[in-house]
C-alpha cells in the first residue's frame, strides 16, 4: 500500500502534532519536522518574541515559508501549527504535496494538556477555557474542510499512530465532493470491502447497519460481505428483486416495512450495494425515513460508479415516468472499487462507458483522446486497471455538482448531454430494447449533430463521437419512431419548462453550452 | 391599514432610492431624508472628500451616526446607502426602527443609469461592469438576508412607489425564519387570501398552480380562495379526503399522478390550504415530486398555524407509526389568517391550544402568565384577536427552528415536551380517543409531575400548568393503560436511540431541559 511522502500532521496545541508525529515518522523510517522549528531558524528568534515584537501577522510570513521548505521534502512527516491551516493559501499548497491529517480533542482534554504550559502566545492569561472556545470557534469552519481527522481523547501517541497507518491508504487517494456541511469522501480502493468497517466506524458509528441490495449482486458478493460486516456489526439485510421495474414507490414502501422492523432509528445506516437503481431507491428509503438517516453508497456497476453514485440525486419512478419522484440527498461516504467490475455481463460494462464518454465530450478533451486511444485495452480488461478513468469522471462529475448542487445554474445540465433524446427513446421503447448507456450514446450523436448548427461543432468531431461510441460497442443511430411520438416523449422531460427544453449541445470535443430550446427545433 | 412610521430605502447606487424616496414620502405625507446628506451636514464635508482624506471606514463611522439620527425621527421616508446595510450593526437598528425595503436592478440597467455619473466614490475608473460586479458579490450574503426586495428594472419611479405600497402593509408584519437560502416569511394577515396572488407572484411566480386541500376545508374554503387565485392563475385543484387516516403513502401517489396529469414542472406551486395532516402529506409531495418544486402553507387550524406550518416538517404516517416517512422541506412562505378559526369546531380549537401552552411552559413565561389571565376570553373569541398569541407562539418556533432546523443540537428537541407520552396515549388508543393536543395535554401534566424530581420543578408549577390546561378544556390525567403497554408505544418513538428517549422536562414555568433518559426511569 503505498503512501504519501509527505505526511502534514495540523491541529489545535495539545492535539499531539508533535508527539504522535515523531512517533509516526519512526515507524515509517520519514524525517520529521516542525515547522515551528524552521520558523525559529529562519528568524532567528523565539516564536514568542515573534508575537511580541512583530505581531501575528508577521509570523504567518515566516510559517508560510517554513511550510513552503517543509513541503520540499520527500518522505517526511511535517507538523504544522493549527493556525496556519486556516489559510486558504497554506491548505492549498499542503494538500497539493501531501496528505493533511488534523488531530483533534475535546476541550476537557485540550486544557488538561495545556494547564502546565505557559509558553503558547496565543494563550495567555486567566480564562483558558473561555480562550480555546474562541479560537476553536474562529477555526471551526477551516477544520471542517480537511477530510482526515483522527480524535486523540484518552489514545496513547501509539494509538493515535495506528489510527493514521489504518486510514491513510484510503484517505490519500479519496477524492472529496465539497458540499459545506454535506461533504463527502468517494473511497477508491481495490477490493474496498476490506475497509468497509473502518470506514463506517469513520463516517456513521453505529451497532446496527442495514445493507441493501438486489439479488444478483446479493448472490455474486452478498456472503462476502455480509461476512466482513458481521465481524463488527449487528447486521440486517435487504434484498430487493432486480431490475428498473422494481424502482417503484412500492418497493420504498417494503423497504420502510423493514426499517420499522429492524427497529433502526435516527443513526442506523443504509448501505446501498448495486448499480443505479440500488442507489436511487435506497439513497430515497434513506432520505425520507425518519426525515433522513445516514447513507452510504457501493456502487457495483459502471455506470454507477461513474455517475448516479455521486451527487445525491435519489428516486424512484411513477408508471407516468421515470425519476418523477426523489430527494437531492448525499451519502456519508461512496465506496468505489474496480473488481466489481469483473461481474458485469459486457453489455452492462459497455452501458457505463456511453457515460464516460459523455464527461469526455462535454468537459474533458485529453481524456476523449485517452478513450480514443485505449477503447478496445478498456473492453478487454473490464474494469482492470480502469480505476483512473473512474476516478477523473467522479472529479468531473463532483467538479460539477459543487457548483451547481441542485442543477439550477444550468451548469449540472450539460451532465444531460445525449439524456434527452435518450428519455425518449428508452421510454418509447418502453425501457426494454435498450440499455441508459445505448440510449444515451444514441442521443449523444443525435445532440452532436444538432450542434453543428447551433453550436459551431466541427463535421469532423461529430464523426470522432461517432467512431468511439461504435467502437465501444454502443449504438449511433436512433430508431425510426415518428415524429410525433418523439414530441410526445420530449413533453415528459423533468427539465421542460413551459415549451422549451434546456438541450445540450457541444461546441467542440470537451466542451458543452445549455441552450433552451423549443422542441420544434430540436426534432427537425 | 397601518405603515411602519419609518420606512428606510436602500439598494446599490442607481437603483433609485432618492428618486423613489422622495415620491414615497410625497404619497403617504412623510418626512424624506437621505443619510448621504446627513453625513455632509455632520462632517461638513462632500462625501468625495471623506473617502479621499479619511477613508471608507471613516465614512461608515460618518453614516452610522447618520443613520441613528433619521431613526429618531417620526413619518420618515430614509434613503441610507447600498453599502451601510451590509454591516450587521446597522440593519439591526434599522430593522428594530422601522421596515426596511430594498431596491434591485440587473447589471445592464445599473450601468445605463450610472454611465454618466462621476461622483460615485467608491466607482471610479474604467471598468465600472466589472465593479459593479465585485462590489455586488461582497454584498450577496448581505442583501440576502433582506426580506422585501423591488425590483426597479423597466419601472418607472411611481411604478416602484405602488409596488412599494403594495406589499409593505403585508412586509411590515411578516415574520422571516432565516435559514440561510432557504428562508422565508410568515405573514399574518386577517382575510389574507385576498393577497395570495400577490404574494404568489413575489415568492413563486408561476402560471399555474396546484391547490390541496381536504373536502371539508374546500367546502368551507374553497370556492372564495378559487374566485382569487384564478384572476391571476391558471389554478388546479387536489381535494383529498379529511383525516389523519389518509395521511398515508397511498394518498401521496394519488397526488403525484395529479400532478404529472397536471403537467406541474419544476416552477409550479403547491398550495397546502388546511390543518396538519394537509400540510404533513403537501409538503411531502412538494419535496419529493421531480426531487422539490415550491410549496406554499396555509395553515386553516390553530395547531397548524402555531406549529406545523413553520419549521419544514414534513411527512405522512406508516401503518407502523406516524411520520415516520418525510423530509425537512421548507415553504416559499406562510399565510396565516386568524379568521380560519372562526369555522373550526370547538374541540379543534381547544387543540391547538394545548401547543400555545406548551410553548409558554417550555420558553415564555410572561406568555403562560398572559394566558393564565385571558384563558376564557380566548375560548369565547375562537381566534378573534388571537394574533399577538399565535404570533409570539411562531416567534418562538422560528426562533429554535433557526438554531437547530434538523433537530440535532438538543435544542428542537424542546418542542417535544408532553409529546412522548402524548404520542404513546394517541398509538395506544389508535389515534380515535383523543385529539392530539388533548394528549400531549396529559402527556405535559405527567412531564411536569417527573420534572419536579429530575429538573427541579416547583410543584406549584405543576399545579399552574394542570389548572391552565384544564381551564382551557384539556384532560390532564393519562389513561390507564398497563405499564407494559405504554413502554411498547414509547419503543416506537422517532426519537429514541438504544433504549433512551430524550425527554423534555421543565426547570419552572417558562423554562425546560432535554435529557436523555431510560424508559424505566419515564414509566415510574
Amino acid at each position: 500500500m503505498s503512501l504519501p511522502s509527505r505526511i502534514i500532521l495540523s491541529g489545535f496545541m495539545g492535539t499531539g502534532k508533535t508527539t504522535v508525529g515523531k512517533l509516526l515518522a519512526r515507524k515509517l523510517d520519514y524525517d520529521f519536522v516542525d515547522t515551528d522549528d524552521l520558523v525559529v531558524s529562519l528568524s532567528q528568534k523565539p516564536i514568542a518574541r515573534i508575537f511580541a515584537e512583530e505581531g501575528e501577522e508577521m509570523f504567518r510570513r515566516w510559517e508560510s515559508m517554513a511550510i513552503d521548505q517543509a513541503l520540499a521534502r520527500e518522505a517526511t512527516v511535517i507538523a504544522v501549527g493549527g493556525g496556519a491551516v486556516c489559510f486558504r493559501d497554506n491548505l492549498d499548497k499542503i494538500r497539493k504535496n501531501g496528505q493533511l491529517v488534523l488531530l483533534k480533542a475535546q476541550i476537557p482534554t485540550l486544557l488538561k494538556r495545556l494547564s502546565a504550559d505557559d509558553s503558547r502566545p496565543l494563550l495567555q492569561g486567566e480564562d483558558k477555557e473561555g480562550q480555546i472556545r474562541e479560537i476553536l470557534a474562529k477555526r471551526a469552519s477551516a477544520y471542517s474542510r480537511i477530510s482526515l481527522q483522527i480524535p486523540t481523547d484518552n489514545q496513547s501517541p501509539e494509538a493515535v499512530v495506528e489510527e493514521i497507518l489504518r486510514v491513510l491508504p484510503l484517505e490519500s487517494r479519496a477524492l472529496r465532493v465539497e458540499l459545506g456541511e454535506r461533504s463527502y469522501p468517494l473511497y477508491f480502493q481495490k477490493n474496498g470491502i476490506e475497509s468497509l468497517n473502518l470506514l463506517l466506524q469513520r463516517h456513521c458509528p453505529a451497532e446496527r447497519v442495514v445493507l441493501v441490495t438486489n439479488s444478483v449482486v446479493q448472490r455474486l458478493h452478498g456472503a462476502k460481505i455480509a461476512r466482513h460486516l458481521k465481524r463488527q456489526h449487528d447486521l440486517k439485510t435487504i434484498v430487493l428483486p432486480d431490475g428498473e421495474s422494481f424502482k417503484t414507490l412500492k418497493t420504498v414502501a417494503s423497504v420502510y416495512a423493514k426499517l420499522v422492523e429492524f427497529k433502526v432509528d435516527r443513526k442506523t445506516p443504509l448501505i446501498a450495494l448495486g448499480g443505479g437503481v440500488i442507489g436511487d431507491l435506497v439513497g430515497f428509503a434513506a432520505a425520507s425515513f425518519l426525515r433522513g438517516i445516514p447513507f452510504v453508497q457501493i456502487p457495483t456497476t459502471l455506470l454507477a460508479q461513474v455517475d448516479s453514485s455521486i451527487g445525491g440525486k435519489t428516486g424512484v419512478d411513477l408508471p407516468q415516468g421515470k425519476n418523477l419522484v426523489g430527494a437531492f440527498y448525499q451519502p456519508r461516504f461512496v465506496l468505489i472499487d474496480e473488481a466489481f467490475l469483473k461481474t458485469l455481463k459486457r453489455r452492462e460494462f459497455v452501458c457505463g462507458l456511453a457515460e464516460v464518454i459523455k464527461y469526455a465530450a462535454i468537459f474533458d478533451a485529453k481524456l476523449f483522446r485517452g478513450l480514443e486511444e485505449h477503447m478496445e485495452a478498456i473492453l478487454k480488461g473490464k474494469g482492470a486497471g480502469l480505476e483512473p478513468v473512474i476516478r477523473r469522471c467522479c472529479e468531473l462529475k463532483a467538479w460539477v455538482v459543487e457548483r451547481d448542487e441542485k442543477e439550477t445554474l444550468g451548469l449540472r445540465a450539460k451532465l444531460n448531454f445525449g439524456h434527452t433524446l435518450g428519455h425518449a427513446i428508452e421510454s418509447l421503447t418502453r425501457y426494454k430494447k435498450y440499455t441508459h448507456g445505448e440510449a444515451i450514446a444514441m442521443g449523444m450523436v443525435y445532440a452532436a449533430r444538432r450542434s453543428v448548427e447551433r453550436a459551431g461543432l466541427p463535421e469532423a468531431d461529430v464523426e470522432r463521437l461517432k467512431a468511439l461510441i461504435a467502437r465501444a460497442g454502443l449504438p449511433t443511430e436512433m430508431p425510426a419512431f415518428p415524429k410525433a411520438a418523439y414530441r410526445k416523449a420530449l413533453m415528459q422531460d423533468k427539465k421542460r419548462v413551459s415549451s422549451r427544453l434546456h438541450f445540450v449541445y457541444l461546441n467542440k470535443i470537451g466542451k458543452s453550452v445549455v441552450i433552451p430550446t423549443p422542441l420544434d427545433e430540436i426534432l427537425v
